[in-house]
């Protein structure tokens, strides 16, 4: 132990470090930051391994702040140990284009593994990324060969502690066992609210007793230094449970609004931060100050870092050549290499095969695709069987201890803990070694929207296998038929949603989803069977939408999704025959990817001159960037069996050729754009 | 006590029922109805006042079924009792347009409260229907009157238990000191997944107690009736907290496969259907058999309930001539009217009024109008300076004891607890005496999407008070920006979603709030300043959309809502001088209502003949429906100061105008129709 003067000079360093730039900004946090520099710095300097020079370091200890707002704690100490964070990035905190946004983004801030601030997001993070430790250790430790025994180490406050996610992230860690996992709350008694007393005066460490932690208890988070490095190591020794260390702090300790909300959400007044830096020694004339001596010292541990890490490459280099095909295979996955003609591996399909649902034909890929691709980790929040999200040899990922699993099995079961399961998705993804896939129905997807949402921000790999994909699943009724749930993953940035209507397009949402490594992907699946398509193929479907029955001469062109293309399918047969019309039909699994494909190719899809129809069980919303004219339901679905349900709300070939035909009457004598063709491009 | 074998008859026969119905629709979860028949019946028919025939009794006791999937046994239940479902009913259980639909809906069937089976939503239904209870008692016991002092029970299981939204409730009530809350935890060690061993191995009970609650364990839940009734009077005994009951049973008690998953989700197979009659006495050829003498025995509770209601309705006579104006006011809110001319009250402004940001607009409304609308109860999720939620003189809802409010009391403190505040919110409307207001940012409404669509399904007034409605937040970042979100909630049916321009619209947007008695709202409210629009009035925003700027020969209509009308005015203004173009601005400060209008109304506000271009800054989707070209931001926004973000992404008078001049160069020449004519009408 033995703290020194310039241990609490370091301390200082940071708090005033917090003031200064969001003073600079006028705007931010100062207050998570003043009362956690401790803590902070006891962690960073005196516990963590890393190399400021190399971030992507496999076996680093992680590091989450889920009360992400406090991100000027994180920025000031990656700038102080020297990672690419320069002081000037720090006076440009808060500004557009910086690399010190107002929550710490993990895709352009080096240092930063996952973007947090949506509160409780992190925590689950954080034991998405212990999971991942504890799985690449179970996988590729051998004896000798600690590979992967770094930890996870997250901070979290009041607010966190308060979110349903990090509740289900909590019972799950615990569950899990996951020793390697130590977590810090920020017992502050301050919320934005005010007092804690007036929303949350629950025992929180009884509470995580109850979810199997070992919890520990710091009094006197403000000073005491060394009972900071105490609990810490106490933690380290149980290895056999999560731990949290309740760090009871100030909240802008030094501030003359030290321990109020005031010092939550805003910047310092000049005056204050003035007094701020008299009283740590600081010249309070003088902003952005690092005493030479704080940087010396973090920068001794930073090459400790860079020393142990330079052992490890020796420990994996040795191990490579010892362990030829594991050393490949984690070579490989830290390069972010897929292996070589996985893909080959995809089930193709025939028209005359059999009619399969969707979720079935996914299982049938997770089943063609998991020898090949090992870095696949299935799961699904207990829908297992609905979902068909596990291959039949899966091993359960459990602690070993529980007989019903190992570290290394490559089947998550996430219990029925949606939003969570989403959130350790992206710290599994984040970990670098694992493809996340995890199965829920589609309306509960929804219960994610938070952690999808960053997913997308945060620009990681993670597949959510959402079944029951519509009113076709019939029974359950509406309080689980999705209707929004397509319109709102469509909308956020960054995000794709497949709707395979078929097995060759069910391949070509994997093919995209497992090579998409910066983009989260949704795929709606039907509960229902349905037909193999007659010119569906795995490169058609990869284009995002393609063309499924050309006619010539045809006076519509139908746009459909999923289930409902067969249907069009069958309504353009319908046309034909009732009503002497030839119909075209469009199939676009993907927006996002169709998107994607050249003008020319979706003029060719969607030419001019012909009107179109979009068809889908759910809402229309969207549909009119690829159609004239739209069928939907926009409105809540109901309770029956599924093909009831279809023929209640007309998605039957009749009910389409109805639309069609208006359609084609609406725009008679009318000049008729492809919808492809728009005045200006949009801002991406 | 003194159970006898008509009690064991009145179990069995809950039990065969369920079998039967599901067994019928071939489809359904009889699990949950078998092992929880007990208790039902022990609750039901020792506990719970309640009047079949009025199924509306303000005082009745609350009964409300989280495990949603389990809805056979409220079903039978009811119709055992002598709600208005009848035996044919339960024989239509899941099919089409019956009243006994997959998962108990409110709005359709007498007798459910709320709309359950998303996991978790109901119980934190409940917590809103206890704080119910205890807000109305607060408000109008007087000695000698207990008007309001129900119970709520519920329900619930380990999916429930597992779900983040149930913990943020259980937390709440805790705090709360819920004493007329009575939970029954269904422990019965299975999930879809199986045994609850795989994911859940949390100690329940100690979870509970560290939230502050009760708790109690009945460990032979099969066949305990005298200790279930036992268990229920000593949790009606501690009035200062709520409590839990933990339950051990066998789910699909009396089948083949009862303690094991098989029987959750499935019918039973014949020869098993059959032997679970046999087992309990029953005729194994015939189905829907009910004993007469278990009717005569509910039946003998219902008269017993109905002549409580009885004695209520006389005490509330005698109440309301002794409290005449405490009288008056509840009468008025049983009848679902609201007080008369208290839309009267709602601000007004003038062009010349100063900017204000419509979060500070809807500050004022609530300012305005909570004297006169007494049933308002307003919240947020601890963000109750930035959402401006709270009136001056606002007393904060909690138990007197902790010295910091009172059970009248019209604020709520919900903590960082989104998703429980809208499900709480859900059963606080549901309660029938309050209409709530909860505020948390736009971008964090998502966390709450899946109570949000249970509003809106359920049809219940809920006001969601959402600020921080776009980039305009400035310096917090793509973290906290929404982009997806308004498309989300306009996509989802029966959900206004209102995004004010200014004083009059905000105003607006609380008048059809208010007046919306079965539809949930979410207005989205910014952080900056906003001015007073020249045509806006209360009148013509009620329309959903009007005309804002009116320009004679216009070649383009410039579309938009909240913030970006002002710019798009600008913008009409920037046109006219720098191009020497006629501009047209509309506002549409709500979709759900501009549609509601005569397409004639629409016809003028978005005419044939001239192109329109929305603006919004967030993502375009929706907008196609108003407009032939979209200008938005199908990305994500960015960390800075708001004005600079708006610029960086030409959401600025030049910004807009180019976009103008491109549409309206891209439709010379063409026929132009108005995004208000289509081809067909949608189903709804």
């Amino acid at each position: 132990m033995g703290y020194t003067d310039l241990d609490q000079l370091a301390v200082n360093t940071i708090r005033v470090l917090a003031v200064d730039a969001t003073s600079k900004a006028n705007s931010g946090h100062p207050g998570a930051p003043m009362g956690m520099a401790p803590v902070a710095h006891v962690l960073f300097n005196k516990f963590m391994n890393f190399n400021p020079k190399n971030p992507e370091w496999a076996n680093r200890d992680r590091f989450v702040l889920s009360n992400g707002h406090g991100c000027m704690l994180q920025y000031a100490l990656l700038h102080l140990f020297g990672y690419a964070i320069s002081l000037d990035d720090l006076k440009n905190f808060r500004q557009l284009d910086s690399i010190t946004p107002g929550h710490p983004e993990a895709h352009d801030t080096p240092g930063i593994e996952v973007t947090t601030g949506p509160l409780g997001q992190g925590f689950a993070n954080a034991v998405g990324l212990a999971m991942a430790q504890a799985h690449t250790g179970g996988v590729f430790n051998k004896p000798g060969f600690d590979l992967f025994n770094n930890y996870t180490y997250m901070f979290f406050g009041d607010g966190c502690a308060m979110e349903g996610i990090a509740s289900e992230a909590a019972s799950m860690a615990g569950h899990l066992k996951l020793g390697n996992l130590i977590a810090i709350y920020d017992d502050n008694h301050i919320s934005i609210d005010g007092d804690t007393k007036c929303a949350f005066t629950e025992d929180v460490m009884k509470r995580f007793e109850a979810y199997g932690w070992h919890t520990e208890w710091v009094k006197d988070g403000d000073n005491d230094l060394a009972g900071i490095e105490a609990a810490i190591r106490k933690c380290q020794q149980v290895t056999d449970k999560p731990s949290v260390i309740k760090l009871t702090t100030t909240i802008g300790f030094g501030s003359k609004l030290a321990g109020t909300g005031g010092v939550h959400g805003n910047p310092l007044k000049a005056d204050d931060a003035q007094g701020v830096k008299k009283l740590f020694g600081f010249n309070p004339e003088e902003s952005f100050a690092v005493p030479q001596q704080v940087y010396d010292m973090y920068h001794k541990h930073a090459a400790e870092g860079a020393a142990k890490e330079q052992e490890w490459n020796q420990l994996f280099e040795k191990y490579q050549s010892e362990h030829k095909t594991e050393g490949a295979d984690l070579a490989r996955r830290l390069s972010g290499k897929l292996p070589e003609g996985w893909e080959k591996k995809l089930p193709v399909y025939k028209p005359t095969d059999a009619a399969v649902a969707s979720r079935k034909l996914s299982e049938a890929c997770l089943e063609a695709i998991h020898d090949v691709v090992p870095e696949l980790v299935s799961g699904s929040a207990d829908l297992t069987g609905s979902n068909n999200t596990r291959w039949k040899n899966a091993v359960d990922f459990q602690p070993p201890d529980l007989g019903i699993g190992e570290w290394a099995g490559r089947y998550i079961r996430y219990g029925v803990r949606e939003h969570a399961m989403a959130a350790v998705m992206n710290g599994l993804a984040a970990y670098g070694t694992i493809i996340p896939a995890g199965g829920t129905f589609l309306n509960f997807v929804s219960y994610a929207a938070g952690a999808l949402r960053l997913s997308a921000l945060s620009r990681v790999r993670a597949i959510h296998i959402a079944t029951h994909d519509s009113i076709g699943l019939g029974e359950d009724g509406p309080t689980h038929q999705p209707i929004e749930t397509l319109a709102h993953f469509r909308a956020l940035p960054n995000c794709m949603v497949w709707r395979p209507a078929d097995g060759n397009e069910t391949s070509a949402a994997y093919y995209s989803a497992i090579t998409s490594k910066h983009t989260p992907t949704v795929m709606a699946l039907t509960r229902q069977n349905l037909p193999q398509l007659e010119l569906s193929s795995l490169e058609s479907a990869l284009k995002g939408g393609y063309v499924a029955v050309d006619t010539p001469n045809a006076a519509i062109t139908i746009v459909s999704t999923g289930s409902e293309v067969s249907i069009a399918i069958e309504a353009a047969t319908y046309l034909q025959e009732k009503h002497g019309v030839a119909a075209r039909v469009v199939s676009i699994p993907c927006f996002e990817v169709f998107d994607a494909q050249t003008k020319e190719y979706r003029l060719q899809v969607l030419p001019d001159g012909i009107p179109v129809l979009s068809v889908e069980a759910l809402c229309t919303m969207g549909w009119e960037r690829y159609s004239h004219e739209q069928f939907g339901l926009n409105r809540f679905g109901a309770s029956g069996p599924y093909k009831e349900v279809y023929a209640k709300f007309e998605f039957t070939p009749e009910g389409i050729s109805k639309r069609a035909l208006a359609t084609i009457d609406f725009y008679k004598g009318h000049t008729v754009r492809s919808p492809i063709n728009r005045a200006f491009q949009q801002i991406l």
